[in-house]
């Protein structure tokens, strides 16, 4: 076999171990066992893209403990019924008239629990949009949001007005059941792991409050969002919850992260030092420019393709892409088709991206991977590397010559993870 | 001390230190015992924007077995009379009639030595254009030159059109003093060190001939060159000159490099490791938009920021400023500006980017530093790296700062290096 036939062949036992490791029912089953949940009465909530799957994992994992259940996540989401628990579907990446009910139908039934019934929350991305209740109309909470985006507050500023807004968000809704215990297991699909950003961090401590959002719309002149905070706070007073304008210190719930980009690093670690690489994880807060992040890590590639080892240099995190053309393509294609021009002519070195949901961008395909012959094969194909990214269009000219990873939607969204493989140059 | 003390320290040493490891005085010491030039009786031809220094210093090892010698460098790169050596100053990127009039010199000269006096040549970047003699009228060569720069070719095609028309690239140089024996020392400013783009390979083997120029002019429709091209064809063949058409095998020169960005990286690497940093060389081929390289560089930085060792991270090349403001600053300055808001916060990171030259941009500082306080100065000086990066101006935001590196010119040229200089977390 040559280098080449070795390394795709690595590729792909690199990428169907990654997606098994990073099922939520694995990930649960640990984050049972760290919270020690064996033993107690639970009520499932779950909410976000991968609600589903992780509440079917808590019931496969605890059984009979399990009274009851709610699941919230996107249309088309959900496959199928579950025992003893109810699922809604609602709106992503804005919440609709289903959000509202569904979480509405959380609250109330959490608050009308046996006294020794715990919460098991099973959080995941998406669940921003997908667990929400204003404490304002809903019509004046979307024309607060459409202020806030169009203002220019960066995503900080704008969820510090939100949360004071929000009814679960910001440890709102482990404010509202306390003292009810509530355990948590996150699967974070933002950087750095900040539980209180996951889903706007509905059990988590916080810090904002209505003073903070005040500032926020003076600072961005922000009329609607200025006067509907008056007008909360004077509700609030007159109605004796001025509680709902503090910020909330959360005391009855626990969290376990039990799968973020920085696990996704370490599985595929573990994962290609199995098959006799030596990884080197450069590091799991990858957020630039995806073209960009891969012309950095061909040349990481071309310049160790002397190695006397087998390398695999990773990075995990969630790039971004500038949108200019029309075609198609995701962040993790992008990333892949940039390094193809820097790897051209090399032997033993391919890099590939990979969405760890295995839906990256509005395509059918995880990511994509270029090795020393891609950038030959796309121009035999008529196609310019810099054409295609000028467009977008990396997913029709990798699909043109076989470099696309496709795995289906894994059931789990904890960001990418693009990875150089280096196989030692058998000419030395 | 702080680590973030500890930090600035470093950084002077490091700067310091590799400044002086990359003196062209060390680097031609180094060629010119490799190429075991003890002994031999030498003409010294110098060119590109390190001649003069690299001249001085062959002169410094060799004493009196040089018997002559001429150096071409930019305007203003020569710091004053060397003994028995011609110097000549000409224009730099575009070449005038100072460049044709010296390197005419340089032919003549080195036709009429004595037969056993060896040729030692110094080649440092900026050569191309500051050691060319046209074999075609200077005016035609170059409207023939605004045709190529202005038709969408590439590089590659566009210096396979130049060395057809030139009486020195593309080995044509060695070729003209067969079988005088060269001895060639190169400071490289190209990546991957392919010594026949240096300067345009004056005394390297080269594959291009005329049939490839005339390709090039039909693929992108060049009219003033194909017509250039067939007049040079019959002249050449009317004076009995067919060999000026083929692709050139130097056989009388040997080359060596003395100095690159491989270098660069491997003494950065010896620097921090002796203050007890352990060193990783990412890449020696950086080659992306350089306020890309920055996030992803402080990305490292942030992942490793818990470390338990001191770490520095090396990544060298020569990043690219796609320039759309009018602002003040160099690829160095972006890419350390660039990091500034990932790495805000820490304590215990610093990046810097460092021009060899001394001279990043069009500016008098040789590149810039950031650490976990630079984004909140900014801030406190009320500018925003988002508006100061757009405008690509960051020299006037690090400058309000200090966080420019003002190593004056360092009379070396080998590309840039870029260090995420990590100390160990002392909390841990």
């Amino acid at each position: 076999m040559t280098q080449l036939e070795n390394l795709h062949r690595d590729l792909r036992l690199i990428v169907d171990r990654t997606i098994r490791a990073i099922q939520p029912d694995k990930l649960v089953e640990e984050g049972v066992r760290n919270l020690h949940l064996e033993g107690k009465k639970l009520f499932v909530v779950s909410v976000g893209k991968a609600a589903w799957t992780m509440a079917r994992a808590s019931l496969n994992l605890l059984e009979n403990r399990i009274v009851g259940g709610i699941v919230i996540t996107k249309y088309e989401h959900s496959e199928g019924p579950l025992r003893d628990v109810e699922i809604y579907e609602a709106g992503h990446p804005q919440p609709d008239e289903n959000t509202y009910r569904a979480t509405q139908k959380v609250l109330d039934t959490c608050q009308s629990l046996d006294a020794d019934t715990e919460i098991l929350m099973l959080i995941s991305g998406g669940g921003s949009a997908l667990f929400e209740l204003p404490l304002i109309d809903t019509a004046l909470y979307e024309a607060i949001n459409a202020e806030l985006v169009g203002s220019g507050a960066g995503i900080e500023d704008i969820n510090t007005v939100r949360k004071c807004f929000s009814g679960v968000k910001g440890g709102k809704f482990a404010a509202a059941l306390m003292p009810r215990p509530i355990w948590a297991i996150i699967l974070s699909d933002v950087l750095g792991d900040s539980v209180e950003t996951v889903a706007s961090g509905p059990v988590s401590t916080d810090t904002s409050d209505l003073l903070m959002a005040k500032a926020v719309a003076k600072k961005f002149d922000l009329k609607v969002t200025a006067e509907a905070l008056n007008n909360l706070e004077k509700q609030a007073l007159r109605e004796g919850k001025a509680k709902l304008l503090e910020a909330v210190e959360v005391t009855n719930a626990k969290t376990y992260i039990g799968g973020s980009v920085s696990l996704l690093c370490e599985l595929t670690a573990e994962i290609v030092e199995d098959l006799g690489y030596r990884p080197i994880v450069l590091t799991d807060r990858l957020d630039c420019e995806a073209r960009e992040a891969g012309k950095f890590l061909a040349s990481i590639g071309l310049s160790h393709s002397e190695s006397e080892e087998h390398l695999a240099f990773i990075a995990g995190g969630e790039t971004v892409v500038t949108l200019k053309g029309k075609g198609k393509g995701g962040r993790n294609q992008e990333l892949a088709l940039a390094a193809a021009k820097t790897l051209a002519g090399t032997k033993n070195v391919l890099l590939f991206s990979l969405g760890s949901d295995g839906t990256d961008g509005p395509t059918d395909a995880a990511g994509g991977f270029v090795d020393g012959q891609t950038w030959t094969k796309l121009e035999e194909n008529g196609l310019s590397v810099n054409e295609v990214l000028a467009d977008n269009n990396a997913y029709v000219a990798l699909d043109s010559i076989g470099g696309l990873l496709k795995t289906g939607p894994t059931g789990s969204n904890i960001n990418d993870v693009s990875v150089v493989l280096v196989r030692k140059d058998l000419d030395l």
